[in-house]
C-alpha cells in the first residue's frame, strides 16, 4: 500500500493510495481524506463513498466538495475506484459495462469472473485495509447513482459492517432499469433470483428493517430518473417498516452540482449515526 | 449568447454560456454561478475567477468549491476560459503556450495576433456582456497561477473596472520565470518594455497604490514556487505603499485542494470590498 499523492486540504490531507488487491488480482487505487483530527491521532469515523458510472477514485475528492464539512466534523472519507482497471481480457466498448461500471457485485460470468469482484473487494478486503491502517471508531457507507446502488445493497447485505447508510440518486431497483438489466445479465447471468440479491428494493423487502433510518436524496430534474426508481425503494421500505428519509429536490439534476448541494447533510447524518 | 447547460446548485444555478466573441473572432465559453439572491432578482456583486494553465471555464465550477459560500453571501461567480479555442493556425505542442495558456494578454506576434486577445476580451467585451446581462452592483477579480497573474495585472491596468482584487499562487513576476518569458516572447515579442506592462510586480512599482488592499494566498509546498515569486510582488507593493495581505500557508501545494481550502476567504474578502 503506497501513497501516490498527498495534498494538504482544510488542514487535513487528501491522499491517493494504490495497493495490490488479492481479491481483484490487480492493483487498485483509492482516495482517503484525513481530517485534521485524524492527523492529530484522534480516532475518527470513516465514510465510504461509492461513485457512479464512468467515475474513478478521484471523482469524489474533486467534485463532491465534501472535505470542508469532513474537516469540521472530523470524518475520514474513503473513495474507492468503481471497477478493476487494466483487465485486458474483459474490455467492453460501453460506458455502462466493464471499466468504470463494476456495479459493486462479484461477477460469475465470463469474461468478468477473474477480476470483477467489487463486492468482495470492498467488504472483505478494502474495508479491513482501511480499518487496520487508520484509527477509526466506526465505518459508514454512502454513494451516488450506481454507487448509491452499491451503498444500499452492500449495507443491506453486510449490516454488521456499516453503522449507517445513505445515497444520492441511487439506482434503487436495478432489476427494473436498462442499466441494471445489462449489468446483471453480463456479470451475474440469466438467473434473476441472483439479481434480486443485489437489488436494494428486493433486498429490503426480503430482509426487513436493518437500520434506524436510511437517507436518500433525489433530484426531480434528474435526467436518469427513469433508471433510478426511488418510489419502488420507498414502497419496499414502507412494506417492512424500514424508516426512510427520501428527500425529493425540485429543480436538481443527476450531477455533482446536486451532490455538492447536499453532501454536507450526508456527512452530518453519518456523523450523528456514527458517534 | 446561449446557455449550454444549467444545473441547480445550492438553490442557485451553475450555468455555462457560449457567445460569438467579436474581440476573439471565435466562439467563447464561460461559466456563471447565479446564487439564489440573483435568481430572486436582487442586484448582486460579481467575482471573476481567472484560471491557470490547461484549465477551461469548467475547472473553477468543478474544482474550486466556491458555490456554497457564493450562495450564502449572494455573489455571482464568473469563470471565463483561459484562451481562444479552435484557432487552427496557432496550435502549439505545449501545455504552457497556446490553447489553455492565453496568459491574459493581447498578442502582437504571429501566429497569435488574430485571436489571442484575452485582455481585450475580458476587459472590453466579456466584462460588459456580464454587466449588461445580469443585475450587478459591483465587479471584482481573482485568479489562480496564470490566472492570478491575469487577475493582478488586469486589475492594476484597469482599476476603474474592478472593486477589489485577490489571487491564489499567482505568477507574480512573470518576466522572471520560464513560464512568463516563454509566453511573453511568443505573444509580445522581444521588447521587454512591453513585458513590463503585463508583470504584476513591475506594474505596481510603476503605478503606485491602486487598491485599499490586495489579498494573496501562497502555499509553501507549491511545486511551482520558483515560477511564482510572491516575494518580489510583496517587495514591489511595499516600495510604493500598496497594502498587501500575503498569507503563506505551510504544507499546501499548487493545486485545487489548496484553492478549495481558502476560496471561502476570497469570496468573503471580495464581498466585504464589494458591498
Amino acid at each position: 500500500m503506497k501513497i501516490l499523492n498527498s495534498s494538504r486540504c482544510f488542514n487535513g490531507e487528501q491522499r491517493f493510495y494504490q495497493h495490490d488487491s488479492a481479491v481483484i488480482g490487480l492493483p487498485m487505487k483509492f482516495g482517503v481524506y484525513l481530517p485534521p483530527q485524524a492527523l492529530a491521532g484522534d480516532a475518527c469515523p470513516a465514510l465510504f463513498y461509492l461513485a457512479g458510472l464512468t467515475c474513478t477514485e478521484e471523482t469524489f475528492p474533486i467534485k463532491a466538495h465534501a472535505q470542508a464539512i469532513a474537516a469540521e466534523l472530523g470524518v475520514i472519507l474513503i473513495s474507492p475506484d468503481t471497477s478493476p482497471r487494466g483487465d485486458e481480457a474483459a474490455k467492453a466498448d460501453y460506458w455502462d459495462l466493464g471499466q468504470g461500471a463494476g456495479f459493486y457485485v462479484d461477477a460469475t460470468q465470463a469474461p468478468w469472473t477473474p477480476h470483477y469482484r467489487m463486492e468482495s473487494y470492498l467488504c472483505h478486503e478494502l474495508y479491513y485495509v482501511i480499518k487496520d491502517h487508520f484509527n477509526l471508531n466506526k465505518i459508514s457507507m454512502m454513494g451516488h447513482s450506481m454507487g448509491g446502488h452499491g451503498a444500499l445493497t452492500l449495507a443491506l447485505r453486510y449490516p454488521e459492517l456499516f453503522a449507517s447508510v445513505s445515497a444520492i440518486a441511487p439506482i434503487a431497483a436495478p432489476m427494473d432499469c436498462p442499466w441494471g438489466v445489462k449489468a446483471f445479465t453480463n456479470y451475474l447471468g440469466e438467473d434473476q433470483s441472483k439479481w434480486a440479491e443485489h437489488d436494494a428494493s428486493r433486498l429490503i423487502a426480503a430482509k426487513g428493517k436493518l437500520f434506524d433510518n436510511i437517507l436518500v436524496d433525489q433530484g426531480l430534474e434528474d435526467q436518469f430518473l427513469n433508471q433510478l426508481h426511488p418510489d419502488r425503494f420507498e414502497a419496499a421500505c414502507a412494506s417492512v417498516g424500514q424508516p426512510l428519509t427520501l428527500r425529493r429536490h425540485a429543480g436538481y439534476d443527476h450531477g455533482y452540482y446536486f451532490i455538492q448541494s447536499v453532501i454536507a447533510d450526508h456527512v452530518r447524518y453519518h456523523t450523528q449515526a456514527l458517534l
